[in-house]
């Protein structure tokens, strides 16, 4: 699980404008990882930068970590791990239930970089320059790369030749190891699609359902938690339309940067809604320093904080301090923190305009945020704007079958209630083998999280169930040999 | 059922010499069809041009055929045939199977065309010109044509919004008719794949196969038929070698360009070879008039023809001349036939040397015919010369899962035992959903034409146990409405 957020690239448009794009992130820690707990080599294997047409000859090397301690030839089994949006060392080291559960079934691990993100840039530094180089990022293209990787290690590896395959993946990864599945049976045996929203498209989930959830969350942590975000936003805005408002925010927040203009005081509250965002998806049951460094069930402590006083922006100013300086090491925050700050964020950005088109809204009704509906016209406009390119919304539907996928089959598809994405996962078990598993107490993919003493028991049974299934597929497929 | 034979592109290298191409083809007229004798609107579509990347923004129009006589609505079946390598009249003209079962499941007829085919050029007249141009003509993007396709029609179409769709295609579409629904099973319910060699792939069936199912059609035919055949190739080369020995020969066969050079001779061969691979072919139980009007059971009556004499050469004279002139109208015999006369045989070239890649061969021992074999160096250096693109002889096997294939579901492979494809074709059932029908007496998918009179107790059977299979898929579908 990784910095999940609202993310606005053309920030000048205030979110309460209502012309502002959302564009839905996951999260994702600004990596790479310099020293992993886990050990394995670093590989690279050629692919064709263009799988699907003849047009180009390119070619570019992917990045693939993988270990191989626990294999022992003979067909043992191989995890692969279908890389996300950002660098492959992020999700290996943060993935620790592969790593977990590798020795028991003597499996090889691989994890497999998507193009565009870490080192796997199919054009070096021209990589994000124009369409022409940057259109071949997308998700089909990247299954395709999994799927001849798959092929190259089983042809190359020593008494891999009939391994039998199970994708791991979360959040994009997840719904990457879920199409995998779909498209390339042939490859993969069956994929744990952990808190992946593949239904967070057009006309399959409402909108505004992800901040529902994190409005609920809120409260939970803290009754009153949420009325006081709700009344935030307008106080905001007050403050921000005098000089001297402003000032006063400046100094409530220890903001790094003054507030000049009311459209810093929009970024500002940007910044917030993409804090509450993504403190709900790392609202963990013990420390962890994902995002930031953070106490357990950190929706808890924040929101402890911020109903501790009946001064609305002062509490507000409390809680967002805990999320970005726990450890007290930060001198002031930043409001820019979740605006682009590498590639990675640039090319989900990209996959968002383009074919990702994952719909989000706001209300202020169902949820403690500022109205903001979603508007598919300015969306294309904002993306040919940005990107030079038109967004195909409905595509995605077609390529992977919106909610008619039942002629698939082993995929699990885990999601946490906590988890605002869980609004566009699959819930309820499609048949036999499409197995939906919930987890009451998880927040964004906890259960590929490694094992913790302060693990749920929600989580500890998911994970059961996860490896009693894998261990089915396994046995099946060699039952079949 | 259409025009297939071996063809060289660069005819200049003779079949003999061993460094040859050999390109399979499924047989196909040279169409288009002026008057068809099924009534039916002309329909285009506005596709992408490339719908797996966002390199360009580039769309073109892609014909369809509908018919929507006998639907209904109230979603009604949408019978849908997956286009092949030609112009869409043609296939819509030769699938009577598909009208004579419209009515009774109160069913639309759609009939999609191929982009690079027919009228469905992305690039109009350029499309042909590089592979900037020609390089998006693909399988992939052809399925991904057929998705957005049916999605339109179920969305513009009142009373289809709920229709299942069931895919239709014969050889190349039927290979594409089975893909359709590995790939897409939310855009269509079940597929008929009907003489679809989908196996005919590097390292899945042996090359020579289909050559060997040639010599026992011809042996069947009249027995010593295969011999003649067999020693004309020697007899044929020694003839061709003096100026009087080609002169004769040009006399014997009344060509209509006298043979001038040796090459010349190997142009013969070749053509006698794609004569001899076409009439197996269309070897149907009544007359027929696909390639060339021809009487029923050709193949018995050539090889009768063959077998009346001990002169070699001057008994395949007359058999070749009664496969090009049975209606005695030819005033004589043009041995460039074979060779590319369309672009429609353009394009299957270029499919073949990028990801067609259907390894065929002769050895002279489990065949008729002059030793061919399959040498894959050959095959990338020629097709990068011709095409100015690299061959990706694997991925078809990546991309479709080769004979790994149990993942998917409802879809029906037919197979003539007379057709040289079948060798390439899936000729057992895989599972309770993936059923194989093999038809005793059919030729290339006999089943797909319309009925007649004279049609052999196997192909009424293996009709009727399509439309049976239909109706289950048909129930099955309604009854989880």
């Amino acid at each position: 699980m990784f910095y999940v957020g609202v993310f606005v690239i053309w920030l000048s448009v205030a979110h309460t404008g209502g012309t502002g794009l959302l564009v839905p992130r996951f999260p994702r820690p600004r990596g790479p990882v310099l020293r992993s707990q886990y050990s394995y080599d670093t590989k690279y294997f050629t692919q064709p930068v263009d799988h699907f047409s003849f047009t180009t000859p390119d070619t570019f090397d992917q990045r693939y970590l993988i270990n191989r301690k626990y294999f022992e030839g003979n067909g043992g089994p191989i995890f692969f791990y279908t890389g996300n949006e950002g660098d492959i060392t992020m999700f290996c080291d943060n993935t620790g239930f592969m790593w977990d559960i590798a020795s028991k079934f003597k499996a090889m691990v691989v994890f497999a970089e998507h193009r565009y993100y870490g080192e796997s840039m199919p054009y070096g530094k021209d990589s994000y320059k124009d369409p022409q180089h940057l259109g071949y990022l997308t998700a089909e293209q990247a299954l395709a790369d999994f799927a001849r990787l798959v092929t190259h290690l089983k042809s190359s590896i020593p008494g891999a030749a009939n391994s039998p395959v199970v994708a791991f993946g979360g959040s994009y990864g997840g719904m990457l190891a879920a199409w995998f599945r779909m498209k390339y049976p042939s490859s993969v045996i069956g994929s744990l699609a952990a808190s992946a929203p593949v239904w967070q498209f057009e006309g399959l989930t409402p909108c505004g359902s992800s901040y529902s959830i994190i409005t609920e969350d809120f409260q939970k942590g803290s009754p009153g938690c949420e009325t006081h975000i709700h009344k935030s936003w307008d106080l905001l805005t007050q403050m921000g339309r005098t000089a001297a408002g402003r000032e006063k925010l400046s100094s409530m927040f220890s903001l790094c940067f003054p507030l000049n203009t009311s459209t810093d005081v929009g970024t500002m509250s940007q910044w917030l809604l993409n804090t509450w965002f993504n403190l709900a998806m790392v609202n963990y049951p013990y420390p962890a320093s994902f995002l930031e460094p953070l106490p357990a069930w950190p929706v808890k402590e924040v929101c402890s904080l911020i109903t501790a006083s009946s001064e609305v922006l002062e509490s507000i100013a409390a809680g967002a301090t805990l999320y970005y300086n726990y450890t007290g090491q930060a001198a002031c925050l930043n409001i820019e923190e979740s605006a682009v700050s590498s590639l990675g964020d640039l090319g989900w950005s990209f996959q968002f305009c383009s074919e990702m088109t994952m719909p989000t809204c706001m209300d202020g009704i169902h949820d403690m945020f500022p109205p903001q509906p979603w508007n598919i016209t300015a969306y294309i406009i904002q993306c040919k704007s940005t990107w030079k390119v038109t967004p195909r919304p409905y595509w995605i539907l077609q390529q992977f079958g919106g909610k008619n996928i039942t002629a698939a089959s082993n995929i699990i598809f885990s999601n946490g209630l906590l988890d605002p994405w869980s609004a566009g996962g699959v819930m309820e078990s499609l048949s036999d083998s499409l197995v939906a598993i919930t987890i009451a107490d998880g927040a964004h993919h906890l259960d590929l999280r490694s094992s913790n003493p302060a693990d749920p028991q929600s989580v500890i049974e998911a994970r059961e169930q996860e490896v009693q299934i894998i261990r089915e597929w396994l046995q099946d497929y060699y039952s079949k040999l």
